[in-house]
């Protein structure tokens, strides 16, 4: 493959475009892609959509990740969103801008990144369309569809007491990758070398999107991507449902205590942030999708209360983009 | 109306989205509003999807721009780009990315005219989801959604020769209101005073939506937002089509010379930029709808030609995000 060795500033919005569409596979459901006002996607039921931005600096360093890594990321983390309705993804939006003197190259293998996690995590689904602008950092805004296909979407208001609680997905590793990265991250192959498991997940991770569906069919009464730290997100979930969830520190050391060779403590479980694994809500009849590890129960609801770990009250920690952002800039 | 004096660091992620919120009205198609991992949209035919991003800097400044003419042009120039399918606009999602201390009141206002703009310019259609974070500068990208409705898209390249070339909306105003402001922005509300026009189709343009749909019942052979200046994206309609463009000086000087008491020469006319009108061919024998008008003819093609002026080749010249954005940032 032929990559360009030039900033975006010399090459002009029209040949930046070419050489980026040129790296993007088509989406199954694409009735008009990239180059007219709009993209038109064939309509397969109720429309879900969901929109997430990356801006360098307080979300990724291109000193850590690659374009490819990036690409992917941002494909995966929306993806992600649209799986835990019990949707099928089928297409994405991409708003890239960047300085004027952002290497041509970079924006390929972003959009290499992007195809490549619709092909693996989606099939089907690819970018639809975009859109080229300037910008002080590198910033990445997606927008992603999905079909409900006839189904009912699987809000995080349907949990009930006495429903198991279930998770499906890496947990806590891509909070261990962000901490090893800003202690060590100056020595970047070293560091993927020793904590591989934890590097992927942090740099390009791997939602579980397929089994969205299958937790849907499977009668999920409540489900959601978690991003920004298990107990964050439980309490988010719990809190719609008017319950309370109940880890057990048994199940989830059972079950993720060592992931790919990483160890990972309960505590880094609970509030380490960018999993986007699923977690989900079952009636305690229901046979789990593969994959879905039962980590806690849904109790009556606790008045301020919505996490528990072992009976008793967990306060919720994770991350918000505000508050704790590593260096979220100030103007 | 309350309005918020802090800033988003001291307030949270969680009291930013509640008061954001507050002033955003509803979507009709709307199933499953902000709240959860995806916004649900009641499907009515094929999905139209478009995504633009509006950057502090090169894009728009807060000296010049309040927060809700901001929010209002961001739903403007996306509901521009749906109407240009021939679809009704049904739904927004909105990533906006700001400094930890910008004023939480600036997030209100921003979301107070995306609702108002949808209210005026495309009833029905609302914020239906987003996402918030941090970037160094006020970053905000709009996807919007249309559905088609049981209707074909109009494509860019559908132009046939011996159609007839028809345009609505303002035009040349905005590139105009544009260099005023960089010339006399310095003192805002004298120039607003003494060119209301062209300020008002820079700072909050109000795009014909409805007549998207007007023209593509009408039997609109092809249809484009002009954004980026009427003959450079002419040029892009004339290539999409494998036509040629010849615009009339004479038509053009005569619906356009004078707009709201604004004088506009037809060179600002057709290298504007911003004017987020609609650009149109129609078969000869067709009633356009009332507010389109004849600005010219669409002719075989030339090669390299792809817009006429009056029968002469005319260069097509208009805004490119990373050759013209004016202190377009560099790393």
């Amino acid at each position: 493959m032929q990559i360009a060795k030039f900033t975006v500033g010399e090459a002009g919005e029209r040949e930046v475009l070419r050489r980026v569409l040129a790296q993007l596979s088509p989406a199954e459901a694409s009735l008009v892609g990239p180059g007219d006002d709009c993209a038109v996607i064939a309509a397969d039921g109720d429309l879900v959509v969901t929109t997430d931005s990356m801006i360098e600096g307080p979300d990724f360093l291109l000193r850590w990740h690659s374009g490819f890594e990036l690409g992917w990321k941002l494909a995966a983390v929306n993806l992600s969103d649209v799986a835990a309705m019990g949707a099928t993804p089928t297409g994405l939006t991409v708003a890239l801008a960047c300085p004027k003197d952002t290497q041509v190259e970079l924006l390929e293998q972003i959009a290499l990144g992007l195809s490549a996690a619709c092909r693996e995590l989606a099939p089907g689904c690819g970018v639809v369309g975009g859109d080229l602008s300037t910008a002080p950092v590198l910033t990445a805004t997606v927008t992603a569809f999905g079909s409900m296909r006839g189904r009912a979407p699987v809000l995080r208001s349907g949990a009930m007491p006495d429903d198991i609680v279930a998770y499906v997905g890496d947990l806590g590793l891509a909070g261990i990758g962000l901490s090893r990265l800003y202690a060590e991250g100056h020595a970047l192959e070293e560091l993927k070398a020793r904590s591989p498991a934890a590097l992927e997940a942090q740099l390009a991770p791997r939602p579980p999107v397929a089994l969205g569906v299958a937790a849907a069919e499977a009668g999920a009464s409540a489900m959601m991507d978690v991003s920004d730290g298990l107990s964050l997100d439980a309490a988010r979930l719990a809190s719609a449902s008017g319950v309370t969830l109940d880890f057990s520190s048994e199940l989830l050391q059972a079950a993720f205590g060592d992931q790919r060779g990483q160890s990972v403590t309960v505590y880094e479980m609970l509030t380490g942030g960018e999993d986007h694994g699923l977690l989900a809500t079952f009636p305690a009849d229901v046979r789990l999708p593969a994959g879905f590890v039962v980590i806690g129960a849904v109790r009556d609801p606790r008045a301020d209360e919505p996490v528990h770990l072992d009976g008793a009250p967990f306060e919720p920690r994770g991350w918000d983009p505000f508050v704790s952002a590593p260096g979220a800039p100030t103007r």
